[in-house]
């Protein structure tokens, strides 16, 4: 039994390695998760279906990355209750400012709570999803915490590589 | 019966100002519509189902107004096979430029033919779908030359208001 | 006889490796097109003439891509009243968004079926003008809800390139 | 005893008429919150204290808003392993695309749930707030649900305005 | 005869305003202008027939004010080797950039010479204009340099205005 | 003697891949030009004092090119009554943006005649620069009708290059 | 005899609205100041003149507003080597985009101090340049302390705005 | 002892690339510097502390380079009286103008001297440090009077390069 089930989903294959960054810091983060190529514009039924039954199927959190004209994470939204963390995808044309506008604008009455544009915000869409999950769980939160302190180390250490 | 029926739909009734302008000219040109509204974030299943259903609705061609993270032509566009008409919605903070990118920036599969923003894209999008029917309605074909000739004229005509 | 013949415009033989995209869509759905280059800044007796004869050449829909200060599309649909339908070529320089607003802006009176920036517009283009056409072909509507549905396939089969 | 209390934050109490939308909201929904003006760049030390303090005085999300170089959220982000939601306020100069690149676009690390600009993003943090509480609180979850009802409701009977 | 005229031309009525402002420039320089509304979208056939007389009608620079998609100042540099001055009109969705894009961002071959946009735009063509003109015109020249002189003492002068 | 000489002036010599193409312009339609490094920032004296005797240096256009803070075009408008021709260099980070805005936003009373970002814009300021001169030199009205006249058949001729 | 004198250079008198925001935070600092208009467009030689004597006159830091294509601060750092802070101003058509990117995107070699766009920024500058000053004079620096702890008291007490 | 120390700090490694031309630039002019990697979001604690204690450091300017949502050089400025001049490094999504609006668009009360994107603004950070450190010391303003003479004999000889 999987308790903090995190679903990441994203509008393409060719959003794959972006998102994978999602994935391995899941990963990282010991929290269990399923993915899903559901295209908004390809595959509406899927994507209806996926997010109505997203609770019952025991996620907790959905992480959506799509580019350009971006509706997955928005449709998703629009269909639960879960919050929903959307990844704007870097695009070939507008840099992922499209996709960025597209998923950020949201009117009042489905958020999506969204992260930056390409690798940064593809990690740290897993990381605000253990935060989210780590509201009531204290592992996680101590998880958390040593990433944070990690990271501080890591930054102070990083002066050793000035030439 | 009504051979060429147009539907306007609108994201949310304050688009109601911009899309009137759809309507009216709709009417100028003498085309049949109905007008709905459809939250793509609050109704999602009735836009699923609308799109999915225009057709045997005997509807023609979508017109769809939206804006900020603009999502209903985009999702209509991916529930039917008839054309999809966007109007992007001047917003107050973003002056719609978020609407635009949101509409036209669609992947490769499911177009949505984007108009200019607010109330000349609103007129636009209803002389586009008179265009379209024009296509095979030579009746349709005049009335649209007429409507061109009848701007020239005004244009022409305007010159009398130097002042 | 060709009953629904489309028309292929380009600004410059330079966007015809985007604007290839398009034909190559056309022909996938068995539509038949011409192509032309007609630059509007170098050929503009010719554009004109075009546009104004586009109707009596039995042509249905008009697709014209354009990049920078992107004119074709707009002064075709100033001569015309048969749909047009503009893909924004990208440029060096700003990326395609100074074509999109040249494009999509129109005014009140000749609307241009503006679709995304660069490759999935030119793709798009070409299944926006089989949905123009499908509006009173079955068999058109019929490859489209193929289309559609091959692309749905596609997209969920795509989960085996996961790594 | 408050079980799930808020964080409402904002940079400066001329982002209170915005931010105001948020408490009502959470209000609406029943969540506890307190409420509180920290300015990233006149009150370091409080940032810094209330960032570190959160977690341990039972806060369990932090919303924050600003404007134009708006570092409030992302620091509270860098203070805290709790989820922060920020609120790009809109701008008198930039009508708060300057706010939005600034909360959004945090490095790998330290992520900022972003919502949209202005009102809609007001309301729509307070939402997402209940949605991270509604992980595991199933009395917010159905009283998101019955508001999710409501909205649909809501817009569905909206068309009566139509004139 | 007039030696030196100056044609003034604008894509609508509405940007009469605007434009005016040219020709009280032009006034104050003492240059023979006519002014006309040519409409791209609305009257190419005059606009066609208007840039490929004007040199024969004794035209000697074209300004050309224009927003939104603004073709008209780059349709008449496509139709003329006569110097075409284009003014961005500022437009009430996105502030005249996109008036500004679709003028300057012509492709090679046809230049046009863009100013400011709105209103110090329309001021700053009617210089250009003389400047142009006065390339061969003495006369010109010392109107011109005076002007400047004028100009340079009332901003020395504008200093009384402190308080 | 020399009557109708140019001046191509740019603000670094980094800018002369993209000047260069204005100079071979010129040479092509058999114009009298001297080039010049003159850097706003750097030689701000032989700029005002270029600036100045331009015009006693029998110099008839000037043209100049400059990226990001762009104030060459501008400064030498305002040391002038010469028209300026001014090309927004292509920069690293903003793509020109930054060189457009700075060149074309002039206030009333010193006007810059901005073409294009980049390649095409020098190109076409050195057939601007004809224009101008042509308005009364009638060998380079032909040369440049003769210009678009070979345009126009090269642009025909392309369709020769569909593959 | 004034130790630490200011300059406060405006573009137009009609930025002194913004610039007189500077002015009054210099006189509450107790920075002795000087205010001029010198337009970068109409008073050229002022400017080179101004700049060049700027340290003879002994004065220690430069203020300078503009906007637009706001060539003021940059030209000034073209002839000095003392500070020059550039305060964008906000324009009625691009909002003041146009003056920060004409200010701030100085080539190598010739640094302008770029503030935020408006009245923020004419405060700020005030500031700056008092930072500036209290390197080396402990007076200031105790005056800014305490602004410091002034802005940060007034923002805490803030909160008893909250309705 | 070193009277006129600056601190280079850099929100991340990567950044070194750009900051290094801020250290070597200062190096020719043969001022004192410190160079230091403070993340503000993965090291607050230590930009607490670096700000508050920099001036009792002998510290006396502060370069700071960050990118995306850069807040190091705000949240310094928010700690302390000494000028903080911020450097925007260029980004991968968006090239740079979000860390331009993140470091620049400070609220009244906390200056930023920001300078321009990248390269060019790393070495003019180095030479407005040494302006205002120039302000009180003579030997350092020769030496920018004479790299400034140096600038424009390389500006001129550059003309060499022409082809």
């Amino acid at each position: 039994m999987v308790a903090n089930k995190v679903a990441v989903v994203m509008g393409s294959i060719s959003d794959w390695p972006t998102m994978k960054l999602t994935c391995q810091q899941l990963e990282q983060l010991g929290i269990a998760y399923e993915k899903r190529v559901i295209s908004a514009h390809r595959m509406p039924d899927e994507l209806q279906d996926f997010g109505q039954k997203a609770r019952e199927s025991e996620i907790k959190v959905i992480i959506a990355g799509a580019g350009g004209a971006a509706h997955l994470p928005g449709m998703l939204a629009a269909n639960t209750t879960l919050p929903v963390i959307g990844v704007p995808i870097k695009t070939r044309t507008l840099n992922g400012i499209d996709s960025l506008l597209s998923i950020v604008q949201m009117p009042a009455g489905a958020p999506v709570a969204t992260v930056s544009i390409g690798d940064a915000g593809a990690k740290n869409a897993a990381i605000l999803a253990a935060q989210i999950l780590g509201v009531t769980d204290e592992t996680l939160q101590q998880k958390l915490a040593d990433l944070k302190e990690e990271q501080r180390v890591e930054a102070i250490k990083s002066e050793a590589r000035f030439d």
